[in-house]
């Protein structure tokens, strides 16, 4: 089938809405020049409240992964004792970018599926007093579990001095973090997910009491080094060529996040969400993760009576309604259905009636059109009137 | 001036071609699907012949400069003695990057506007024969100077163990170099020069002799781990997710290099570079370099007669021309002009005549037309049928 009919639900890369398309088809321009000047200019501000901070959120032209490391590199020095949630594979990245630069890593193993629990993170520290960060995700792509990262953070500065550091990949932009309420010291992200980019820029949100950490850190970095970054940013520059069609389309994001308010943003996911999870139960399609620990971005579901991976095939070959597989030891138990970003309700009941035909085919048994009829209740529900 | 009738001859960003434009605009795609793997697999080889290698040219996704620090930390370690030719800005950064990573860094400096000269490389050699890596640039765009790798790197290879990595972020697409015959070990490049893309990509070129030193490198590096994108390369992927619009675009510059040919693309950047000096020498324009040193992508300026500053600004209000000051101690003393990528013979008519009426508002003396009638005939004498 044919990319122009594709329906993209994966959590990521996303599809991208048009007006974003047609920004980042400007003509090129110098990126040392008064019209990058204005553009950066223009962008830095408008992406605080995205990130609920007060702080700098920088741009880094790499993939989200340049980020993480970025937010590893700049405040830890080799010996140093962290703390990594570890309950997926982006979690389990963290947890490698920090072996991989020397650091004393314990990773607190948290089941697959499920959120890590304050308490957890609270005896960890207490275990390891000397830890210098705790390193979380906010949603673990890889299983669609949200980690309630403001709790941890506020927790955390309760009992240590230890810097909390959030990879918010799959998250910013369609789920709100006050960073600044829960003393989040980074918060990391990416283009192609909820922000409606293609892949290509990377986020790095930094608290402003942690620059002196950043400045004092003597390990070397050249291309992550957030110094350069910020002194750059104060006359409107990037240290080196940015991603610039990725530049002007941010600009038309940051300008359909205001114009439909952050708020409803965040409230259309979660009635996304719940649509899909309530279409889910009706359909007899085992959810991976329960309501309380549920990403508002992406839906996990492990089904019991035939393969996940035969579902993604059909649903691929027939419907072009291209659905993410499961990662590492997840890989066939699960699939994955991502609704964030330029995604709405319409589309949720499009893939839940695509999905009743495939589940029809795979013989799976359900009431037919009770997928669809849960999925309108819960979108009725969501967008009562109080 | 709107953006829309800018006239962009920067050295990098470059204007995109329509055909590129249009290529990027496609509907995403999941990073680890089966069209992605088609489109790596489809880039892979076809991006060897620019490259001039039979090894792999490996993709990240970032500035030009993560790759030249990717070239760095790949093959180095701590306190390995490196020699880092630096004739501008971009050889400067080189070195830079060697010093950050606590590299013992001999910086052969050759003053700005000169090529480095094979014998002095080779003098550098036999004063630092324990030297693991010379670093140098191809076209120093700082400066517009085309260094002549190639024998500097059959001489190093001659008297030394050294590996020859260079920096070819500004020349790659619009001048060739036979990498694995001249014995270049690492080559390296971006894709908002003469690759005629956006930026947000880097190239980095490994000859298959490097790879031994590769594996064995004991620093740590994550994101530009090299071993990983040879890894993932082998089965169609991107160890994180690309920058997939970038890589839509891509194809189709290969495709428009290979409809043209890679010879007559430097061929006709070759012609470009002759019209533009031609005009230059009859306009009494100062040329920054001399014919042996000047490179085929970029012409330095400096003029004597009026202040660089003010060309540029004349020419940009006027015309929307907008061409590139100096850099470092240059800023002011010099102007340079971009004519790489998307740009041929008849934008350098068009930028030389627009040049002529903003030379005669600031007063300086020529024979009006003079310029473009040297243009012409260099044009004439170098698409001469043999």
């Amino acid at each position: 089938m044919k990319r122009e009919w594709d329906l993209l639900h994966t959590p990521g890369p996303t599809p991208i809405p048009p007006s974003v398309e047609r920004s980042m088809s400007q003509p090129m321009i110098g990126h040392r020049g008064e019209k990058c000047k204005e553009l950066m200019n223009d962008i830095a501000p408008r992406l605080k409240p995205v990130f609920g901070t007060s702080g700098e959120v920088l741009v880094v032209t790499g993939s989200g992964t340049s980020a993480l490391e970025a937010s590893v590199v700049n405040v830890t020095k080799p010996g140093d004792d962290v703390i990594v949630v570890v309950a997926g594979a982006f979690g389990d990245r963290f947890a490698q970018i920090c072996e991989t630069y020397e650091l004393n890593v314990t990773r607190l193993e948290v089941p697959w599926g499920t959120a890590v629990e304050v308490e957890q993170v609270e005896a960890a520290l207490a275990d390891h007093p000397e830890t210098k960060a705790v390193f979380l995700t906010h949603c673990e792509t890889s299983t669609g579990v949200m980690h309630p990262v403001e709790k941890v953070a506020s927790r955390v500065k309760e009992v240590s001095s230890a810097l909390v550091i959030v990879d918010g990949v799959s998250s910013m932009g369609g789920a709100g973090v006050d960073m600044d309420q829960a003393g989040i010291d980074i918060l990391v992200s990416g283009s192609q997910k909820a922000m409606m980019l293609p892949p290509g820029l990377a986020f790095v949100a930094v608290g402003n009491q942690v620059w002196s950490v950043i400045d004092a850190n003597p390990r070397p970095r050249f291309y992550l080094d957030l110094r350069v970054y910020r002194k750059q940013l104060q006359s409107g520059q990037t240290p080196f060529t940015p991603g610039l069609s990725l530049l002007f389309g941010l600009q038309q994001v940051l300008t359909l996040l205001e114009e439909e308010s952050l708020e409803r943003v965040f409230e259309r996911h979660q009635t996304m969400k719940e649509m899909t999870r309530e279409a889910c139960r009706a359909l007899r399609l085992p959810l991976l993760v329960s309501d309380q620990d549920a990403s508002s971005t992406v839906t996990s579901i492990r089904p019991d009576t035939f393969e996940a991976e035969k579902l993604r095939k059909v649903a691929k070959e027939e419907f072009g309604l291209i659905l993410a597989g499961g990662q590492k030891h997840m890989k066939g138990e699960i699939f994955r259905i991502g609704h964030m970003g330029y995604c709405r309700p319409a589309n949720v009941l499009q893939y839940i009636s695509i999905l009743e035909i495939v589940l029809k085919r795979l013989g799976h048994e359900f009431e037919a059109g009770s997928g669809v009829a849960a999925a309108q209740e819960a979108y009725l529900k969501c967008t009562k009137e109080e």
